[in-house]
Formats: C-alpha cells, structure tokens, sequence
C-alpha cells in the first residue's frame, strides 16, 4: 500500500526518534486480520460473558508481569514521566478489572422477557444483547494506554463481544506493539481464535481508511481530533452500509468564575487550574482551554496569579515535534485573532517543550470569533473577562459541544444560576462544580462524551463501563421454547 | 416555498380525491415551529417525569373523545376497516400508556451516582439523562395513528423530554391534523408553551429537508423507504454537527420452512402465513417477504396449500395510487428479475385493491440476485425452495439487515440448528419460533429495529419503551453540593 518500508517513533526527551524501524501492515496482513475477526464474531460474541471476563483479567496479568518492559518502551515514545506511566498504567489495570467485574457481577445478558400472554395471543419475548460485530479501535496520542491499545475502547469492546482490530498509533507504535503482545498471549492460553483481537501497523491514514470502509468492520472506537474523528465519521457513513462511529475529539472545556468566593478560594482555584493546564504539557482532551473570570479587581486579582503560577509551572515534553509544532503555531495564531496578550513562560526550555501559556482577552471576543472556541493542545489557556451572567449565557449559546463545563462558586451562586448549570448541559457531557475537568474517573456513573464535535454521539459515553453500550445491539427472541 | 397552494388527501376506496384542501407549510411556520421547539427545550427536558407522564395521559384522553371523528378520516385517507382502525387506535392509546407508566414507574432520571471517596480524593458523580433537543417526527404511510403523529416516535421523544416538531405524512394529513389537535390542546390545558408540539403539512420534500438541515433539530425519527431513510441519512451527516437519524426502513423478513414438522402444521402454518402477507394488502414492515421451503413433497404441498391461501383470500384496499402503481410494477420486476413463476391472484378486484401474489423461485436465485431481497410493499411474497441447510446459512451470510427473522419447524431441527439462528441473530433484530412477524408487540421486551438497512442503528429500537433512549443522551455532575 506505501513505498515507504518502516518508520520509527519519536524520543521527546532525546529529541531524537529511537531505534528500532515497525513496518507498516500489508494488504494481506489487512485481509487476514479482517477475515478472522469476521469469522470468530459470533462464536465470540456468544461466549459466556464469564469467560470474556476471565480473559480480560489474563490480559491484566500479563500486562503487570510486562510493567517494566512497558514503562521503557512508553516513556521512550511519549517523553511521560514514570509518575504519570504509574497512575496510567494502574488506571489501564483498574479498567480492565472494572469491565470484568461488570460482566460478572450486573451485566445481564438478557435485557428483559415478556411472558406468554395465552388470553391475550401475546407470544413470550426475549431480549438479548449481543456484540455488534468487529470493532476497528484508532486510539489516542496522549494515553498510550489508557485510550490505546488495552484502553477503554478495546476493553469494552471485548467485553461486549466484539472481536477488535487495533490500527497502533503510530507515536507509540512500540508501546502498542508490546501490550498487543500481552493480549495475544491471553487468547492463546484461552485457545481463542487468532480474530479476537488483531494489530496493525500504519503511520500514514491508509490502513484505518481501508478498514473504515470494509464490510466487516462494524463498529469504529476512536480519540483524537476533530478534523480525524469527522474524516471517519465520513468514511463510514459513505459506505453501502453506514456503521457507527465513535469518536471522541476536542473540547476547551470551558469554566466559569463566579464572582463572591474569589477571595475565599483563589490560592486553591489557582493552583489547581494551574495544574490542570500545564501537568503533562496539558496534553488532555479534558484541559480547560477557556476561563471566564469577572471583570472586577478580583476576577484581576485571580488571572495575575493563575498566570503567574502557569509561567512558572514546571515545563513538560510534549509527545511529537508536530504536536509541539501545532501547538507553538495555534497560540500565535489565537493571539493574532483575538488582538488579545500573550502571557508565555519566559526561559530556556528544552527543546520539546511546551512553553506554556495564557491568552487575556475578553468573552465578547470569544462570542464573536468561533475561532478563539477551538481547541488548543497544549499548556494553554484563555482567560476570558465578563461584565454580567448574562454574557455568560450568550457565551453558551455560542459555543459548540463540550466534553466538559465547569463552575467555580460559592454554594450560592452556584444554586442561584441553575438557568446557566442547564444551559451548560445542553452543551457538555459532564459539569464540574468547583474542581478541574482533568482526570476522568473510570466509573459506572462517568460519562465522557458531548455534543458533536465533543464526541460524535452525545447518547454514548467513551469512558466507564456504560461505554460498553456503544458496542452492543439487541435481538428479541420471540416464542423460544421451554 | 412551493408554487402549488395546497393538497388534498386520497380515497382509496372511492379512487378518488377527498374534498378537504391543505396547505402546506410556509418558511414563516416552519421558522416559527423551530424557534418555539428551541425556546422550550431546556425546560421541557427539566420538567419532572410526572408531569409529563399526566401529559401523556391527557393526550390519550383527548384522543379517546375523538375517537369517533378521527375513524371517520382515517377510513377515508387509508381505505384501512374499521375493525384495523380499532386495533390500531387501541395500540396508540396503549402505547401512549405505557411510556406514561414507564415515566412514572420504572423510568429513573438519574441512571447512576458514585459517592466521593475522600481517602482517594475521586468526586461524588451524578449521572442523569436529558432530553436530546427537538426531535423531527417523519411519520409512516402505512400506520396513519400508531406509526404517525401521536405514534412511537412522538410519543417516545415527549416521554424523553424533547420537544417534537411532526412533519404530516400527506397521505393522511387529515389525520395527522386531527390528532395533532389532542396533542395541542393537552399543551393548552397544561399551559405548556407552544414550542413542545407543533406540526407542519407539506406534500414535497421541501419542508422535512429544510427541517433536517436546521441547526435547532437535534435528532429525527424515521419510518418509511430505504431511500426516504437513507437521504435523511445524508441530509443529517452532512450537518456542520451531523445528528442521529433513527430511520425504521425496509426488509424482507424471510422465514425458514424446516422440513420434518410441515405434514404436523401444514395448515396453521400456511393459513398464519397467509393471513400475514394478505391482511391489509400487506402493507407492514414485517411482513414476511421472503419464504424458504425445503425441495420435496412436503414443501410442495405446503407451497401448493400456501399459494391456494393466499389467491383466494380477501383483497384489500391499497393506501395511494402510488403505493398501488409500484407493488404492481416491482411484482413484474422481481418476475422477470428470477425468471419465476407468478402466481396472483384471478378475477376482479376493485381499482385500488392490491392483487396479492406468490412468485415462485428457488434459493439459488435468491443468493445471486440481490435486488430480488429488496422489500416489496404489499400482498406478495416470494417462496424459494433450499436442498440443504448450508443453502440457508449461504443465504443468511448474504443478505442485508433485515426487522425480522422467523423459524417455523420442531423443537428439535430448531435446537439443531443454533447455527442459523445465530447466523440470523446477525442480521436480524427479532427472531421469532413459529410464528409470524407481523403484530409488533409494544413492549419493554420488543425489539424493532435491525443491522442496515432494516434500521439507521441497530443498538436501538423504534418499538417499547426502550425507543426512549433514541432521543436521551447523559450529563454527569460531578462534586454537587450537598
């Protein structure tokens, strides 16, 4: 499918790209995963769900016995440090566990039945939930594991059934490689057929858009950008038979500073948000990317010191020297549009890098340009000034779907502006009261998902374990014997 | 929009026009449905679930009092008995009552909580459900009550919060006029504010694709062709943000003949069938289009007795001259298509009665000829005969997404052959054990939807309380005080 015969990922710390070459998956290497997940689709998906949960816990096994091997690969290929590898390992294991809890102990395979009815002619109903059928899952840059390989979406994949095809991202192909490893071990222990999960290589967009489009796959996890999350939404719904997509792209994430407990709170807010926008280079879908603060010496008050604490917040490695290139170029051209002050961290840095950064402007700017709504990745953030709630309400109006919305206030404000909280909710799939959108918990009751382009399809969240749904379709038995 | 000023329905029975002029829709009222459905969403979805279950009800209660004049109409826009109207007004009403009880029995807003966890500093999480935002409502022509204005989808979308803006099918907008001033005067009795429920009349396409394309629609619910499904489809995806479309399309729904119990059941069998391919000029969307018979004398007779029944049972009216025009054309088609053998029915019949056929073919054709899978809308099926049942399972891996599939045979061959079932449980979104597929029981336990094309998305049904999640979508809050 290409001329070029490998590539290799990227080392941010030594700035440099490691070693090894991965070589990009052939025509035939296509073909053979995709026949295979076909062929196993339904013997998999009729498993009892307590061997698809006994397998997903082989799988956690074998990734604990790999840690160490993981972490060199991962912190080679995304520059991550090992606390931040420790807390997204520990959260991929948690996960794992969590689906195969969830098979064992609530997933009821049947959804309801419906008695005979003799008097009434009414036949007996059964309804059942059953895998959708291969599932491509494209994961993400910034979680090599968490939203990769063994993330949320292969896991509930699995669990629901669906054999899974992994097209590796390309940033940590290695990473992927080795935890693949670590899946393929548990299907040969469990004598599963090779289709239940397959690997495959590419760094360009060629193999994804041939599994897209191919008859087989029936279902599409994926994270990432807006721009990649709508080409395979695009892809997919040209087809003879459009499939679902699920794609969890971009969000600022925007919240809001309510007035009275500035005072009170500003050294917590502060630093929290401070830490919400530059930990890991604020390489987080969830990063709040656009702070409304009043305009008053307070709200002044508030924005000096969550700029001073970002400009002097340790500085990270970002992922790729196109990432750090987007990004460098993104806050240029935010500034440039918004004619608003560029606060950046000043210093040598290293030269992956992001050098953080706040942009003042105002919130009229941001209702008027929907430029200044897209999001940055990166450690960046807008602080935005208003005059009166009711601008806020008009910033909501204006913006477009949201992973998150978060309020800071006193428990008054908060109770006195439920016409914001729900006008919030029309638009983000999760509302924060007083805390920072960044890290997810991994939950039953957690829904990561919005409004499109937050998320594809805001009805289906990417994270917890009701994320199995998307995966997952009914069939009612009518009149099965006995 | 449109030069022609206005539209009237059609008798089929008199074959001729009603007297009744409507008009269609102009830009100011379709702006006007739009802006109110907008203006009351937030507060319509934020309304306690009593209230608008009591809601329900006083819709159903209006509709009970009209009773009388809604007959009248429907008869003469549908050609439909008296005795179906009773059947079918008693399952609106029903349906109507059971999301109410749904609403106020079983229905929990919020889906699930997780209390904070201090010692692991994780939040406490609310997950609730809200309504989608205004729904777009493109009813059947083939259901003027239970499929239309106050049917599934309508009834469904203001059980889950939404406003809902119905788009009349033409053919029975008398109708559809008529139970949209239940709805409305519910709205006034409750001093609703008008956005919750409006309706728009248009006999082109214009008014629904305007409607699609508007940014203030949140999702659409479809009952109709394939390709009227399929261009919502597009015009939906092809939004700035693409909405969910819920399109309930076509299908044959075949049903396997298994040979050992035919001599046992050759009348129940063949008289059920018959009742189901000729009652109401088969016009349903399960009806069973496709019948596979095993290749000996046992198969013979049944076919034999099965084409016996069905040309010498009752005609009935056909819904439009259109509808009338195309079965009689595709009848023809699908003929020359398999080169079999066309058995109708003989004699008069009344102008707009369908004259209900058998063609007969071998499974063969079926497998190598995909147009002759396509639905035909009306009193005809096709019977192919098998040798073997490697020929179904062939047969089964090659069609399309089909409403139903049906099994008529012992409890043993129906045992043995867990394989077909499962190959069929791919493909189809009820199976149903010696019966027929018509008759959609409305139910928690109903699945009515299937793999493409037979529905948008098959991880959802437009039948049962279960449709309500069609037009939901989560919001977790996360740290709620108190």
């Amino acid at each position: 499918m290409k001329s070029t015969p490998g590539f290799q990922s990227f080392n941010p710390i030594k700035n440099k790209f490691n070693d090894k070459t991965f070589f990009c998956s052939n025509e035939q290497e296509i073909e053979y995963a995709l026949e295979n997940a076909q062929e196993v689709s339904l013997i998999f998906s009729n498993l009892h769900k307590q061997k698809r949960a006994e397998f997903l816990v082989e799988i956690k096994s074998n990734l604990l016995l790999e840690k160490d091997s993981i972490w060199g690969i991962y912190h080679s290929e995304s520059g991550l440090s090992e606390s931040r590898f420790a807390q997204e390992f520990e959260r991929t294991i948690n996960q794992i566990q969590l689906f195969a809890d969830f098979l064992i102990n609530d997933f009821q395979e049947i959804s309801s039945t419906q008695k005979e009815v003799s008097t009434l002619n009414t036949p007996s109903l059964i309804k059942k939930w059953i895998g959708i059928g291969p599932v491509l899952v494209l994961g993400s840059s910034n979680f090599p594991l968490a939203y990769s390989t063994i993330g949320g979406d292969t896991v509930s994949a699995l669990a629901a059934g669906c054999p899974v095809i992994v097209k590796a991202h390309p940033m940590h192909v290695g990473t992927s490689s080795r935890v693949a490893q670590c899946i393929l071990k548990a299907i040969e222990k469990f004598n599963f057929p090779k289709g239940v999960f397959s690997h495959l290589i590419d760094d360009s967009h060629q193999v994804a858009t041939k599994l897209v489009q191919d008859n087989r796959i029936k279902a599409v996890g994926f994270t990432g950008s807006i721009r990649g999350g709508r080409a395979l939404m695009d892809l997919a719904h040209s087809r003879p038979n459009p499939i679902p997509v699920f794609a969890e792209m971009g969000s600022t994430n925007p919240a809001v500073i309510f007035k009275s407990d500035i005072q009170k709170n500003i050294d917590e807010w502060t630093s929290n948000l401070a830490q919400s926008i530059c930990k890991d280079a604020g390489q987080f879908c969830t990063k709040p990317g656009v702070i409304l603060v009043p305009n008053n010496s307070d709200g002044e008050k508030f924005c000096d010191l969550l700029t001073h604490k970002i400009r002097n917040h340790e500085s990270y490695w970002m992922l790729h020297p196109s990432i750090l290139k987007n990004f460098e170029f993104l806050k240029i051209r935010r500034k440039e549009k918004s004619k608003g002050l560029l606060l950046e961290k000043s210093g040598q840095l290293d030269q992956m890098q992001g050098r953080q950064a706040i942009l003042k402007t105002t919130i009229f700017k941001l209702i008027s340009c929907q430029e200044l709504n897209e999001e940055v990745f990166g450690p960046f953030s807008i602080i935005a000034t208003y005059n009166d709630l009711t601008e806020i309400s008009n910033y909501i109006n204006s913006i477009h779907g949201q992973l998150t919305f978060t309020f800071l206030g006193s428990k008054s404000e908060i109770e006195n502006n439920q016409n914001l909280v729900q006008l919030a909710s029309e638009k983000a799939g999760r509302i924060i009261f007083n805390g920072v959108p960044t890290g997810v918990i991994v939950s039953k009751a957690m829904n990561h998902s919005g409004p499109y382009p937050a998320s594809s399809d805001s009805r289906f969240s990417a994270v917890g374990t009701d994320s199995l749904f998307r995966f997952l379709k009914s069939v009612t038995y009518q009149n099965i014997f006995g």
